[in-house]
C-alpha cells in the first residue's frame, strides 16, 4: 500500500475505495491531490479488482481546483495542472473496473466532472450539484465537458451559467446521477449498485465500459464500425465463450478471468 | 409475398406488418432470422406503404443474438453476423417508412437495440428492457450504440454495466420509448401514433427521417451544412410545393405523392 | 437606436429586449425579419450588456418561416434563405450575452428552432412546441438540428414525423425549456432567470457560453482539446484573477469586465 498524504485507499473483496481526505481544504483537487488520485486509480486498474468507489471524507464530496494552487500559476502552470486533471477523468473512464462515485454534500465544479466522470454514481438525497466557475470569475470549461454528456444542453446552460446548487432529485432526473437515497443509505446504496454492475465477467464489463467511451458521440456509423470490431473480437474471449456455453447447457457459468 | 420461414409479413393500407415468428427462440436473432428481417425491410421500403410496424409473436419481442448460432462461430464468422445484424439496424433508420417497434414481454441485448433503431416505439406496460451481455460474458457493444444515442450516458452504463431489466416507465422517462400503455391497448396504440406519424407528405417524412440520421452526433456546424442543403432541395419538391400553396390558398393539400 | 420594421428593441440595465413584432404574420421570419433579428442579435453582441431576452409580439411566439416569402423563391432563393436563417441561430450561440428565449402560445418549425438556440428557454404553461413541416410537406430539416441536441432521438422524431404539438409541461420534462411558469408570471420567471445567469462575470460567461458551443457533440477527447486550452488561457485573464484573489482573500469580487 503507497502512502498517501491526501486520499485513503482500501481495498476489501474485489472492491477498492478510493477517498479524497482534505475535509479542511473541502477535497479541493490541488496539483497533488490529483497526483495521488491519479496514481490510485492507476494503481487500481492494474489489480483483479472489479469495482472502484470514489467518495470524499469530510462535510463535502470535493469542490473542485483549489484556488490556492491555481492563482498563482501562470499560463504554462494552469495548463499543466488542468492537463493532469484531465487525465485524473479519462483515466477513471479507461480503467477496467466499475467506478462509482458516492456523492453527499456538495459536488462542484471538477468535483462535479468528476461525479461525471465516473461510470455510475449514487447521491445522499441532501448533496447538490453545481458548476459555479462562470459566476466566481473562471467558468468551469473542462467539467462542462463530461456533464454536457450526461445531461441535456439546455440543463448544462443553466448549470453553467448560473451556479446554482441543483438538488440531487434534480441530478437524477436529468440523468447526472443513477440513484438518490436518503443520507444514512447511501453506503448501502453504493455497494448495492456496484454488486448489480459487477456481476457476472470482469474482463467482458471491463472492455464494454471502455469500448462505450470510444464510441460515444461519434456519428453513428463511426460508432458501429468501433463497436462492431469488438465485439466480434470479443467473441473469441474465454469469457463469452463460457458465457455462452454454459447458456446453452442450462448450467452455472464458471468465469475464466 | 415473399415466403419466409422465421417472419411473418402482412400488408394492409399503407402499413407493413414485420413480426418476428420464432417464439420457441423468443425471437431471437439467428443469421437466417436476421436475413429474412433485412429481405423484409427492405422489399418494404421499395414500396409506397407509409410505415411499418415490427413486432414479435410469443412471449417476447426479441432476446438477441441466438447463442447457438454464435458459439460454434470463429471471429470471421461473428463478425459477418454482426455486420449483418447492424445492416438490419442501419436499414431500419434508412428506409422511407416510419419505422415503429411495439414492444411486449422483453427486447434484451439485440432486441433492446431493435426497439432503439426503429424512429418509434410503443411499450406496454409490462414489458422491459436489458442489455445483459456484460453479466453474461458477452458484452452489449453494439446495442449499446443506438442505446447510448437514445438514454443519457448515467442511464445507459447503469443498463450496460448491470444487465438489469428496466420497466417500460423508467425506458419512457429514460427517452429510449414514445410511450407506454396498458398491454391490452397496446396495438391501439401502435396504430394511433403510426397514424399521427404517417399523415402528411410521405416524401417529405421520407427524407425527413433520413437527414436526421444523417446529422444527429455531429458537431452542430456539420450537422447544417448537411441539413441545410437537404432543406433547400426539397423546398422544391412537388409535396413542398403542395404544401406552402395550400397553405397560402387556405384549402387542403393534395399530396402528390 | 437602428429603426426596425418588424422587431421592437429596447435595453434596459444591462439587459436587451429582441421582441418580434409581426403578430399579423404570427412572426413568421420572412428574408427582411430574419435580416432584422440578425443586425439585432449582432448589434446587441458588440455592447457591454450581459443579457438579451427574445420574445415575440401577439398571439404566438414564432410560426416559423413565412411560405408566402418561400413559396416563390427558387433553390438559390431558398438556399440564402435558410443560410440566412442559420446564422441567426448560430448567432445567438455566438454573441457574448446570455440569450433567453421568452415562450408564450406557440413556438413552431423556426420559431421552435430559434427556442433550441437560445441559451437558456422560459416558457408559459399554455405554451405548446412543434415541428409541423413533415405533415406540411416541407420537413423541418435545420430546425431538428438544434431540437435534437437538446431532446433525446425517439422525442425527437416523434415531434418530426408528427407534427403534433407538445404542451410546456412535456417540453420541459424533456430539457427543450428550462422552466414553465403560469402566464403571468412570465416576465417576472425570465428576470429571474436571467438575473441568475447573469451574475458575476461577465467575460467568463461569455467565454464559457461560447465554449460550451463549440465542444458539444465531439468526441470527447477533442471536446476536451478545446475545453482545457480556453481554461488555461481565461485562469490568466483579469476575472479569472479577481475571481480567485477575492475568494482566497474572503472578500467579495470587483469584476473588471
Amino acid at each position: 500500500m503507497t502512502d498517501y498524504e491526501h486520499i485513503l485507499v482500501k481495498t476489501e473483496g474485489g472492491t477498492v475505495r478510493i477517498t479524497m481526505n482534505r475535509a479542511a481544504r473541502r477535497n479541493s483537487l490541488s496539483f497533488a491531490h490529483l497526483t495521488e488520485l491519479l496514481t490510485a486509480f492507476r494503481a487500481a486498474g492494474d489489480t483483479d479488482a472489479t469495482g472502484i468507489v470514489l467518495a470524499g471524507a469530510g462535510p463535502v464530496f470535493s469542490a473542485g481546483h483549489d484556488f490556492g494552487d491555481v492563482a498563482a500559476r501562470d499560463l504554462v502552470g494552469v495548463r499543466a495542472l488542468l492537463r493532469h486533471c484531465t487525465d485524473l477523468m479519462r483515466t477513471i473512464e479507461s480503467v477496467p473496473q466499475v467506478v462509482i462515485a458516492r456523492v453527499h454534500g456538495l459536488a462542484t465544479a471538477a468535483g462535479c466532472q468528476l461525479v461525471a466522470s465516473c461510470d455510475l454514481a449514487v447521491a445522499a438525497s441532501s448533496a447538490g450539484f453545481a458548476l459555479p466557475g462562470g459566476k466566481g470569475g473562471w467558468f468551469c470549461h473542462t467539467p462542462a465537458v463530461p456533464v454536457a454528456r450526461s445531461i441535456g444542453r439546455k440543463r448544462l446552460m443553466e448549470m453553467a451559467l448560473t451556479g446554482d446548487v441543483i438538488p440531487a432529485g434534480t441530478a437524477l432526473d436529468w440523468g447526472l446521477v443513477n440513484s438518490v437515497v436518503p443520507d444514512d443509505e447511501l453506503d448501502e446504496a453504493v455497494d448495492s449498485l456496484l454488486a448489480r454492475a459487477t456481476k457476472g465477467s470482469r474482463a467482458s464489463k471491463a472492455l464494454g465500459k471502455q469500448t462505450i467511451y470510444a464510441q460515444l458521440d461519434r456519428p453513428e456509423a463511426d460508432a458501429y464500425a468501433i463497436a462492431l470490431e469488438v465485439m466480434a473480437a470479443a467473441s473469441q474471449l474465454p469469457g463469452a465463450k463460457e458465457g455462452m456455453a454454459s447458456f446453452l447447457q442450462k448450467r452455472p457459468p464458471v468465469w475464466p478471468d
